[in-house]
């Protein structure tokens, strides 16, 4: 699309994330050098939406937002990425396509782990991607009806979700409220459904304040969802969940969502961390042309406590290697990166929310929801997906309790 | 759900489409019967949009309403009806269950047909429900993907569209919009799109006035359709479609539009017509407790002419079948179904339509567009699903020719 000229610099950006479309977007506005965005999906997932796919609260289409064409002057390859050659300064796509850069932006993100737990892998669902939240919402639902038609036995309504940090959190508190709305139109077997919260930290969001966790396990109770802090899980199988202190929960459903990585293939570039993370300098660098940004990356500080793996700090550190790449063709010196801690947020329910501010101000129930919801809508990347969100939203917020629920499609 | 009375007649209605559910609203409004509904889909299919989900303008969760609890007072059951037992009264279903009943209204709808031309089963994607429209879906846009990565060649692009009726009228016209809108996406390889539309009759929209056929052909062109009126189908292969004429149109995409029938499997209970009908007599039944409505039915007339396979049929059969069940109950005499002409209309694309009025009035463009768009809006049955469809057009209206298409997602 942009014209090619021999004195351009090439920046090839490694996944259509929030860190990757940041950057792009920014260097796009610059126009002084060509920019390729690869991915091997044509749309942004907007990640922290996609448990509202799986259960039922928003159709997919709403947190996948084309993205080809999505950055005037950008460039769009479609293709997974099997190889880097940073001595040859290119990447090689599966099907065999090399693309050379003069600079690399890596943004590829992060995926689930199942941190090796025997049978995480065979019987728990993860939620990683929009296939995997489709999977959870189509268990949820058919399960309903399996139960309805006798095909299944009542318990597998029970539904255990593994992991307390905010993914968990909004996941138990959005199926405790799939399962009100299902006494309506199951109102024989809706009595037998349950969710159950595992974790293993003394606590839930274990990052935020205290406080903010009591609250959020407060409001988790409220909306009926059982909540265990201090249970680790030692194995599991197809309808049980074992926690190491021996205690057994029967489940028909199990949600992983306990851990994220960085993927594994990727540590041959550099040092990396537990969660394969790579180990990067201030600037971001692992070297004088490659950069990681997201949850890719751990940047080594003093504290050497890595950043979290959110959405707030990709983008931050995508607008900061564009900025970087125009200092460096600018013969300007490169300042190291600094994080702007944004605070943090979790919803737990339809007006349940914990939001801590970065001056330590924490907003609890309807205020922090409505700013949760705000948020998002903002961030939602599309002016269409926005619009449908809105509406998918609005209908829930004044249908609560009487408005049809999601059904199983085919 | 409602209480059970031995004085009580009890309606199974077998199939919740816009008859069977128009038929229990107003039975369980008048509260003195028992009402069980039965489909093997626990959603209403908003057939009449299949089109825009099959193109990729809305998601299919806006044209499924669950169904479950949608009526207060009227018993689901989800299930495949498999036999229909006159004389003992009562219905089969797959899993062996056993429905009796006072009153059995069938109205299980019509299905694509390929009236025997070969090739259309093995080659042609046909759109009667929603995995089918998710497969064109899918192969449309997927199609532009594999082109741009040459795996799959240029020719790949053109579409070819059986049935120059309302529906193969809508998806050209759809689909034509699609391949514009993908110019920006596509830049390389969209000016290898193209959609032909075939017609075997010598106009477009053969129940519509002659002047709205020609209008309608107008428009597609305008669109960039092109239109094939007096153009048999003689045989299809994976990538042409042969007409009788001889001539060979190739086809990356065949989509078959030509035709619907009525499913064979219930030509047992009576003498049917070529499209499978049921013949029913003036009071639409079979026999004094089988009710026979919407796209099922063939109505003995003077004239013999059946009346068109719409919603608008099906929802005033349902309402009479209610209303002469209420006068059986009340020993009154019952009336002969008399139906009442709605007038017909047909979309072509955005601010493209053509619409007959029973008064012998028409209205073509902008006018007939936004009563086409006003009435299929109020006619969706689920407030939420109302919500979204006016969101996801809203949007289409305004950011057309700029807004981002709906992507391959997975």
């Amino acid at each position: 699309m942009s014209e090619t000229n021999s004195e351009r610099q090439k920046v090839v950006i490694v996944g259509a994330g929030f860190g990757g479309l940041t950057c792009a977007t920014k260097l796009a506005k610059a126009g002084n050098v060509d920019v390729t965005i690869v991915d091997r999906h044509p749309y942004q997932l907007f990640a922290p939406l996609l448990y509202q796919v799986a259960t039922g609260g928003l159709p997919e289409d709403d947190i996948a937002y084309p993205v080809r064409a999505a950055i005037p002057g950008v460039d769009f390859v479609r293709g997974e990425v099997v190889k880097v050659s940073m001595d040859a300064k290119n990447i090689r796509l599966e099907d065999g396509r090399v693309l050379y850069y003069d600079q690399l932006v890596f943004a590829v993100g992060s995926e689930g782990t199942t941190f090796g737990v025997p049978g995480v892998a065979e019987n728990a669902l993860q939620m990683k991607n929009i296939r995997e939240a489709r999977e959870i919402k189509n268990r949820l639902l058919q399960t309903y009806e399996d139960v309805e038609t006798g095909a299944k036995p009542k318990e597998a309504l029970r539904v255990v979700v593994v992991g307390g940090g905010p993914t968990g959190v909004e996941v138990a508190g959005a199926v405790s409220e799939m399962q009100r709305g299902m006494r309506r139109e199951f109102p024989n077997i809706a009595d037998f459904a349950s969710v159950t919260l595992v974790e293993a930290a003394s606590r839930l969001l274990l990052p935020f304040n205290e406080k903010s966790s009591a609250h959020a396990k407060k409001e988790l109770e409220e909306l009926g969802a059982i909540v265990k802090v201090d249970s680790a899980v030692d194995r599991m199988y197809p309808t049980d969940v074992h926690l190491k202190s021996g205690e057994v929960l029967p489940a028909g459903t199990i949600i992983w969502a306990a851990g994220v990585a960085a993927p594994k293939q990727w540590a041959e570039l550099g040092e990396t961390d537990r969660a394969n993370r790579l180990k990067v300098n201030d600037t971001l660098r692992l070297r004088d042309d490659v950069w990681i940004i997201g949850d890719m990356a751990h940047v080594i500080t003093e504290s050497d406590r890595p950043l979290p793996m959110v959405a707030s700090v990709a983008m931050q550190q995508g607008r900061y290697v564009a900025a970087s790449i125009q200092a460096l063709i600018e013969g300007k010196i490169i300042k190291a990166f600094s994080y702007k801690d944004k605070g943090q947020m979790a919803t737990i329910g339809r007006r349940r929310a914990v939001v801590e501010l970065p001056n330590g101000m924490r907003l609890h129930g309807t205020p922090a929801w409505f700013s949760w919801l705000g948020l998002h809508v903002f961030y939602l990347a599309g002016g269409r997906n926005r619009v449908s969100v809105i509406a998918d939203w609005f209908w829930n917020y004044i249908a609560w309790g009487i408005g049809p629920r999601r059904t199983v499609i085919d």
